[in-house]
């Protein structure tokens, strides 16, 4: 007995039709595969699969549209398989010259308006692959002089897509998309904030303030070796995403359908991982193991733990700036954060700490997509992972909120925060916790004794010391000196 | 000693200007906030703080634009605050009739164009606000005739702003929007994807299949039967979704500042709750207590909770349909999905399960936001949560997620389901487990012994049975009915 | 050709050995199983089964022990399946009364020592299911003077197990279990720490402080106010955690292998659900579909999604309480927390908020666990989900941590929470933010030259409106009052 | 207005109480704090501080108990203090010696029994801090002829936390505890798995098999290959692992209070970094930020997020052999699984794949863990982070989780799998698949119209090709040859 599926109902017939309406929409041509014909509108380059899966997946709207990056890196990809087509002696030299044409206008973005397609599609990201083949196809076939939708002479299986399967093209341009953004975006972007921190913990290191543990007073230490912390934060997490990057240089590319290179050449995928390389400048290698590759995604989990480190570090940076910047009158009030725009048309000095709350809310985000990618990454099944775009959109919206969340937090925040030193200076000498350098002088219990007279009767430690006559005014302003407590001893 | 804080830098020097810029851009007027003039782009409505926040919050590109469903929920609330400020006196009828026209066009999305901000910006969501605010006062002043970015004679805070502030308004389109998607797609999307599955059971309600537990051989049921587990599932999520609704349906507005109500007059709270159930025709009420309202947003955290519950079930029912699906020869094959898209080029009967790898997807990203927005409800502070902005992005994006999915699911798949009876019922009869009901009629032992030989010989068990001797062929076919195996004895 | 599997080696040869083995243990007995023979500790009623269960799964240890409520939950459906059985005739009812009396014994924590088995098993807990059948047959082998080990006259599958599978058992005591310690330990401690919240609410409605929104000095409310919204967030919680008791009080039990009741009398179901409702005093209903109680356990990531969300309630109230008690100096000093332990041995007044970080490592651990469960809970297949040990585990945890952290924070810290009222007044005195009530009595220019003025100079809002002359110290003090500006206007 | 808290109240009396109660229990000593005096059960080292912790933090019982290599570290890490503050002449000889030798009782395991608390506790994990020193000080005093809670002649703060504080020895353990656990357990285990994954790739080298994509039939590859896949994901966990080593390698130790290493000598925290090295063998070095190692937990963070993308790995392994273990008769059947214990006393063969549940449910669990601990890591305030203990326990929980799971997994399931050649063999030889290798011999047309008839009429490929006509039987047999569709061409 054979199965004998019923067609699926679909309630696109206004928008875009199988040849059998009587109604030709205006401005359209025909594209066909190998289910059919369908009209296309005659000024996108995309074919009929592209037009298929826009039909078949009408999910999330333009929030969840296949990002860009992968797009561009679709453009690299088609363009080194093109080359190293043509260099085996596969692929037609006048063909491959278009199809690096046109591939090369993906690669830069001059066509991404011609991919309308969102994340949750084919699991394996096939549909983009073919939205990315129709239109170098189309593009190549205008270039050279032919029809659009004639398939002729560039074909975007036979040519596009040779040597390739989607389900190593996708996996590769995830590699080559996260690799060019953390390059190019967000390793420049944490590493400017960290120096603006930097400069901040040196221009602070003289300022002596109360240190804070459990949230209580505690002994002191300068704001420049408070700020110290959270560049060391950033210095670690930049490493970390580093860490990441070898895994990330591997290409699928050269496994095609199941990771055993059935169609290829031999040492046709170490050319294709050169090529990339040559074409973006950073070093790509043909992953030593394609099966690895294609069925699990076990690098993007891992960049994305990374991410979500460093998302947990912006957070506590982000979140202790906005705290030492409470007030003006009823908070912490050690920080001056920059006025960015109107906190209240009516309160002088409320300066809402808003780019702390956009940082927080980026780190909350990237810990959603992270939990998103654990998810998907444990998901795959046999020779395939099916959950590659939702992985990889997820990836490279964590990379754009810390680059993006980074460079407004530091040009709006960071390079503007100023020290309430007036106010710091006087909290650090109302702490009762300087006592601690009484202890060598006049011994623990009277030093005790001096502390809580001041709590119980809400004197400074000086004034105490006094009413309680352990010490005269010159020895405690002598002994009582918070510079020295804000380091070891020789 | 004050503290004077540094100017914050920007980069965004050729979009929108200071006034200081000696070269005017074609095409702008001037609008101002406390902090002075701005030029904005003449086609759009908004003004000063929309165009600060563009310049200040540069974070995720369209991607993480302000979701739209809550655009049009500032309009139902815009127009139903200036109906209460007109009905309590404060509110002169001539504006509040412009404010209420211009609030009808956002809320009916004539105006979504102008509302460019994304969701990485002030974690109250002022900024969001102040866009409204901004737009209905420029398009309340364009139909009375007056001056863009005037202010005059509808100021964006005196008159739309009126009694509220930002800590009450953005919770309460929050909610708006929530129970607005809720109600209008997902649940009826689900409703139907539930109905589909439900037929489904009944149109496979004879068909008897093998059982699978621990993924082994088990006892049989009908295929009826396993789909109607999904329907339940889905019947349940249906009530989960709607039990969440009653705290969804409080709203903030009223609480103002603090929770307090301040700059409000009695009863102003419950009259606006009013007046958005009659324009939205949900039962919206005002919220019992204002403090929690504005601090927390654990309603949105429960209902998030209620889609992860969902997104779980979904992803059962995707997965174990696609699984049944698997083959067409080297698989469980007991259906046949439909076919959507070409599988693949070469091999006929390649269906691939795209909708269930979509759906399957949509759950990971549902799982994903409901982490984001727990450890963002998880983080308010004293009287004001300031993640509303990610919380509800979150939100809103897991309800179109699943109302889409489940539609495309229902349509693309579900309902285009045909049962291989053929090859369930050839399964069915090879398995060794319906020896259990031997059990009665020759003894444990002789059953055992029936199995263990079928097993070790790759037989069927009547063959095993005979050529042991154990039965007759009649008796066989008369003890081995798996008809009698799918339910309790009477 | 068969397939004939290498035994797996064990490295368990001194603790549980085959028969085999030369040299016996002292004090064993001989148990058998399908398997063969093995020897158990002669002081524990378990049997092969569990023997072997420890020998495969040696996984995390007595961290990962299989939680004792699940162990009692056990004692009670099996004592409820042998009444039933009893009365429909199956079981003899000397063996029955033998089987309740050790059912009896189990469920009221007597045999808790007979329970080695840990989480990380079967994921059917089909071992835990036969610890329970070993222990009770055993025990009621010895009520009634037989062997133990024999299985006779009480057979742990054929009596204990009567009617039954561990597929429907085990989540069957999952219900029963998280009814039972949400009813009796969850619930009533939340209700408590709600009460002491509302205590405080009331006891300090008079206390007039400063609101903070963005960290920043706001309008004022009452500490009562604030406590307020606390309250209001565990009331929802509480009736978030009893929306999801209508399906935790549904009972898998009667689905047997694979949800059809093979093997059970129709009615069989509905009388033990009415049986264990009678011993536990909890409305449990038989579940309306089988195959979805089996193969999805929703009702678990409902209830864990409900905990998450009370969770993030407790994380928001813990830590605004430990941030108003921060200090004491140097912080919000607006609450005094009780002193339970030293804080420093130094210094006095710092008072560690322990219970505060206590419950909010609860809440952090309610998150994890609530990932876990939601991951299990996606992943059943076909008519089994086989996370079942995990998932209710962690349900497990996150309601025991709850409970004994409400308990515990109760208290040892909110009933001992006094308020600083001479800080609080203070603070609300020097804030900036009052002007706001001179805006309808000097108007608005003047109100924000008084707040510009006092914030440039340091100033006090009263000495800044003197010396800029906008008013005399009477109308001052007549007109910034804070106590009419916390709530709305008549 | 001083701030005077109520006395907690606490229900404890009867296990431990204060001096004011009347009935004294046998077997007590009294021991003493700043709080004053407590009875301590005469049978266990530890003192005051950790009796009243007992009493503050009854949270979670048993299950959620300090874990014990954090008990182990402290036993190391006290005695290289003792070393180096001997070395530094701070500490006598004497007592460093009774210290020294205490400490080595802890470190090695003697005295675990007297460590009774929970990790919910406070949050710098000062208690069990406490704990270890009460517990050496009162077994040195022993040593040293002295009696128990007399802190004579070797006190716990002034002796066995000399040149200490919680909040740098807590940090130090959590490094010290999960670098030996990582380096003893979790790598050693992680390493036998991959081995034995390698084995049976290279045991199952020439076995071809139908390859699957989106769980459909797809070209072939070897079981090999497709274990060559697992074993890269270990191979590359394993890299993962260790790069997480470095950052956990630093030591907090030296930094005491804040970070400023106030109360230590200069190059007292390299020595104890050198002793614990020495001590453990594993090379350890002080933190070059002692502010960033108290107040950020962030390296804790990177190796739980490398633990995460491990468990990923493992979740994929264990859920595809056991879908290729499915059946025996209505599944894949392509590997036999080890049986370790009765999978159903009916039906032989019923082979539960029991191991993978344990292991997939482990990999929930880390999920989970991973969870709590970027919440908990993100939480950190000022100088420090509380959230100590619950993020330790997790991860502790997930090494050993790990560890013990690919134990259990390797010995009982990968070392005894047998390939099920006959049945690998018969379907890949009913796959329409191979028609592929046909296309450059009788061409797409043909080849495509042999693998649709096939399909229609349930044939096997030659049976369709013969039936056509389009080739001869010989020619079949040369052209469809599996093993040439492996690898990539020459």
């Amino acid at each position: 007995m054979l199965r004998l599926p019923k067609l699926a109902k679909n309630n696109s017939i206004n928008l875009i039709r199988t040849m059998s309406s009587t109604q030709p929409l205006l401005n359209t041509r025909i594209e066909s595969d190998a289910f059919g014909e369908i009209e296309v509108d005659t000024s996108k380059y995309y074919g009929a699969q592209t037009a298929r899966s826009k039909m078949n997946f009408k999910i999330g709207g333009e929030a969840a549209k296949m990002p860009i990056p992968i797009v561009r890196a679709f453009g690299v990809l088609k363009k080194s398989a093109a080359i190293v087509n043509e260099e085996f002696g596969a692929l037609d030299p006048k063909l491959s010259k278009a199809i690096q044409q046109a591939a090369t206008e993906v690669a830069e973005g001059k066509l991404d308006d011609h991919f309308p397609l969102v994340v949750f599609q084919t699991g394996s990201g096939t549909q983009s692959n073919m939205n990315a083949n129709e239109v170098i196809s189309n593009r190549a076939i205008e270039i050279l002089g032919g029809e659009l939708g004639s398939k002729k002479p560039v074909h975007p299986n036979d040519h596009c897509n040779m040597s390739q399967s989607s389900n190593d093209t996708f996996p590769t341009v995830m590699h080559i998309a996260a690799v060019t953004e953390i390059k190019n975006h967000l390793l420049p972007e944490l590493t400017k904030l960290r120096d603006s921190l930097d400069a901040k913990a040196e221009e602070f290191k003289d300022i002596i303030k109360i240190g804070r543990t459990h949230l209580q007073d505690a002994t002191p230490l300068t704001l420049g070796q408070e700020f110290s912390g959270y560049t060391q934060q950033l210095t670690n997490g930049i490493e970390r995403i580093e860490k990441t990057l070898p895994n990330l240089l591997y290409l699928a590319q050269g496994g095609t359908a199941v990771g055993t290179g059935l169609n290829t050449r031999k040492g046709w995928d170490v050319k294709v991982a050169d090529q990339v390389s040559k074409l973006t400048g950073f070093p790509f290698k043909t992953a030593p193991n394609k099966f690895e590759a294609l069925a699990a995604h076990d690098a993007i989990v891992e960049a994305s733990g990374a991410l979500n480190t460093v998302a947990v570090s912006l957070f506590k940076i982000a979140n202790d700036i906005r705290y030492l910047g409470s007030g003006p009158r009823c908070g912490y009030g050690e920080l001056a954060l920059p006025e960015n725009e109107p906190g209240s048309s009516i309160m002088p000095g409320k300066v809402n700490p808003t780019q702390n709350e956009a940082l927080t809310m980026v780190a909350a985000q990237v810990f959603g997509n992270h939990s998103a990618i654990t998810f998907a990454g444990a998901s795959g099944q046999f020779e395939l992972n099916v959950f590659k775009p939702v992985m990889i959109s997820n990836l490279l919206s964590s990379i754009r909120l810390i680059a993006d969340g980074s460079d407004s937090f530091r040009r709006n925040c960071v390079d503007g925060i100023v020290a309430n030193e007036a106010a710091i200076t006087k909290t650090l000498h109302e702490s009762l916790m300087l006592v601690t350098a009484l202890n060598p002088k006049i011994g623990y219990d009277a030093a005790s004794k001096t502390a809580k007279n001041a709590h119980k009767k809400g004197l400074t430690l000086k004034e105490s010391a006094l009413e309680l006559g352990v010490l005269n005014e010159e020895e405690f302003d002598e002994w009582v000196r918070p510079e020295k407590m804000i380091g070891p001893k020789d």
